[in-house]
């Protein structure tokens, strides 16, 4: 039954699928992994699943193109929640291998260029060769056919493999977003500590000149940009749209209006949703900026009314 | 009976005058002439007049500083009308006086460096002493203390004087914008060609980029400004308000929401008045920008509300 | 002769010439009151003097019009000195005069509204007359045709009178900007507290973002502006240059881009002066944004010649 | 010898190396396929080669982020030409395979959603695997492992293959941008139409306000942008800089000035470039905006030292 059931990113014993499993109503839906980023957000738009989680952006690689381009085309698809989690390698071999043994390593080609400094300090004569994935990885290490893979540290169990070393990482702080996405529907409601998610297409051939005016519209109303990602368009080499993140949730006043003025001189602008941003309590949050507040948005629409009765 | 008075600076014979009568209300209203424009606009606020004619701008001199710091100032005020009077000068003189004759001439101090190349060319030799306006400048000739006096051509019947020259004026296409000044009530309806003025104070330190992000407040929604003019605050040197006269009417979405912006902003905002350009026809303006006509304006709410509804 | 003689805005008697005295140079000078400011800088013009002191800035009257208009027309003209000089009046009597007496008072026009809430308290009944100048209406009290002047403290003893009220001035801290002004030459060198004048002409129709863009050019070099008052160019209503009183003196690299770059979008632009800040010391001073102190902009340079030799 | 070598993405057969050999000097240099761009950048770096040719934007998948990367890190190289390649695969076939018969299909992952159409309609049973490359594809279709597989036409003769069908595309227009990448020396003189290449790191917590400020030295000079693409930092989740392609050349002064302000207030920029733009004669290049002409700069610089000597 579609209504209890999740797709993620598969397969099974991979980041995204710890990641999904840090949402507490993980534990009640039947947890289905999938084997690329659209087959997961295909089932939701099936109806197939209720929700997908998978990976939107990462600190070495940046923006998770295949989710970006899925969320900004075709059936229109919203972002209900955000996980954040530490990314940290574990290197997973056979019980009873050592270090000084291993000669041929694997893991998911994503996954080399983060541990590529340790490998020439700690392995420097190991072969490395690339794997469908972190836990398809660990398999071929189980089957014999690699003597150590790197993978997350929880992928052990499920493989009858130890891990050796943990904690590996070249870039300290490395960490990976993922979102969960279901149908259009209500957004959450604010949280005081929120986050919009917009893909807006730039129109006309100045574009330099439209991403300023882009970044105006929210400038103007206060609301801070968190991320900003180009992706073609499919109209040719130098045509972008752009993946914005912004501070704030759609019912806050100076969020909707910056939105309103991204609709009516962009060509195109779709919502992916407010949701809780992960991490970050309301305490922690700034306040909005001078004369951007709720209150002050509706005091100046008191005075407006005022202004045209001649009361102000 | 106040609602049929409407004051206007004087004396009678004045250029004011010349504008008060180009409304067609005038016809049926005391016209009563004030000592300065204080006093006239201080009879519209104690209920003794229904309207005040104050010049506000004038091509040669700028901004009427009189007339914008008693608006920006003091019990509100709104402007209901704006006219247009193209300003040329005509030499008045006691019947029968002849150019080469003159030696003296006088005028309001303002008119003199509007006239000054004439008066190097035509009459290098005369004598300028001011009068306290135009008109009382022809009295003084009929009375027979100067020997001419420029004034408007309008003056001379009244003085028993004639036009010797006339269309006097150094700068071509000069001209002086009065505006016609009430209690606060409801704007008049837009008509197509309209203008929209307020007083805007800069708060803190930082002001000139405050003064860039009042201007944003307006680029932003696409509303051009015709005129924006400093004023003291009273508050020591290098602090200023600015009066500012915008495109469009209160009643239009890009207008409102430029002065909601400004409103919460900026310390203090007052609004004075949408009305219609002088001289310019609806036929003659140009369109919004694209995107901020009432239209787009409309349509982005409504897609704002089907995005909150999961229906974008 | 010339190069000895300074002229300033007269009579003798008025805030222009304690302003005057208060520079060293002065006790060494030829001081020759004028009639008007045009007439005191074509004395400069004409090599009649060496430089002329005349008020640019009112803190109650706002930029001095025909100063501001003198300098952006005509010959040019250069500023080396600028004067703050606090402002408040003495209501001067003949000796022997109480308060309850007196029954008429007098004064320049610009001062009346400044005393304006004096008067209406302290003297309710007494009748006001302009004078032509605040010298001026205490020769009148002297001669006996007023009761009492408003005028500087420092002018009683000219004239035999005695200041019976002192320090009356309805704004707190008004003070008047004087500007010392002889023709161009090289400015004075850097103090560390500088102020740089312009006057920029917009070009085009679309005035509003030229003086947006105005601003930026500014902006982005990280200069602050302490002044900018527009003034019509006499080409009809709405067309307007604009006085700018920048931070900074012309030899520092900012300024000079910014200076530059105004030059390159703008029809027009007259260079006024860079010269000492009055009441400001070095120490005083914000050091310049990041990214734009001198020695920034010589490592980028060198930068760039690196970079186009392959070396960067 | 490593003068007369260019290295080059490969392997052999693939669009690179066609994008390599549409260079004239390419018919005299040893061509060297390697397997990754970072190692065809590698062999340059090392002295191995004296240049390589490298994909950097695809119009379906946006920047090739490997190439971005490399570029932006590690020892400084810098681009001196660049070459769009049309990209429209063939569906190769081993000589007498009908379009019925085929069961099996392949090439390299980046090909697959570019003929995912295409597939849908014509080939809807096939089962696609992916490959290591389009040409190692089209090597295990001559051993007979796929019946298919998709590559440039041209990769047809070396592996003993026909196109069954050519000018296979889902996207109109599509295209492929390459670099041919040295190491740092004097950029190629302007030719009119040309091309400025740089990453930017964006410095403090403010990251959107400095994006803005980022693209306001270069509006503020008139220098248009063609490509703006953020890429992680590695130092934690929303942390970026960006890679930045702008119109002109380093030694035009507009673009000078924008690339010294850009180093002024960011923490790092690296001078990628300036080269010929392809697919663009200088005749259909727009002239400069006002005010951005290399002869408005001198005229501009002429004027500022004119004024610091007062003979402006």
């Amino acid at each position: 039954m579609s209504a209890t059931r999740y797709t993620y990113l598969g397969p099974e014993g991979t980041f995204t699928e710890a990641a999904l499993r840090t949402l507490p109503e993980a534990a009640t839906r039947e947890l289905v992994p999938m084997v690329s980023v659209p087959a997961a957000l295909d089932a939701v738009r099936n109806g197939d699943a209720a929700a997908a989680l998978v990976p939107i952006e990462n600190s070495v690689e940046g923006g998770v193109t295949a989710t970006l381009d899925e969320l900004a085309a075709g059936e229109p698809l919203m972002i209900y929640r955000e996980v954040l989690l530490p990314i940290a390698f574990a290197l997973l071999v056979r019980p009873g291998t050592e270090l000084s043994s291993i000669k041929t390593v694997t893991g998911h080609p994503v996954a080399q260029p983060q541990v590529r400094n340790w490998l020439r300090t700690h392995l420097p004569d190991a072969l490395w060769e690339s794997a469908a994935s972190n836990a398809d990885g660990a398999r071929l290490v189980q089957e014999g056919k690699y003597d150590a893979a790197f993978a997350g540290e929880f992928a052990a169990a499920t493989y009858g493999l130890e891990p050796l070393v943990t904690e590996i990482h070249d870039a300290k702080n490395a960490e990976t977003r993922f979102v969960l996405v279901g149908r259009p529907a209500r957004p959450a409601a604010p949280t005081g500590a929120d986050k919009t998610s917009v893909v807006i297409w730039l129109g006309g051939d100045d574009r330099p000149g439209a991403l300023l005016e882009l970044l105006q519209e929210f400038a103007v109303r206060g609301v801070n940009l968190m991320l900003i990602q180009s992706r073609p368009t499919g109209a040719g080499i130098g045509n972008y749209c752009f993946a914005v993140d912004a501070e704030g949730h759609i019912s806050e006043r100076r969020v909707a209006e910056a939105l309103m003025g991204l609709k009516r001189i962009c060509p195109q602008v779709r919502f992916l949703g407010s949701y809780p941003r992960a991490g970050v309590s309301p305490e922690e949050v700034e306040p909005p900026r001078l004369g951007t507040s709720d209150e002050e948005f509706t005091a100046a629409s008191d005075w407006l009314v005022r202004s045209m009765d001649g009361r102000a």
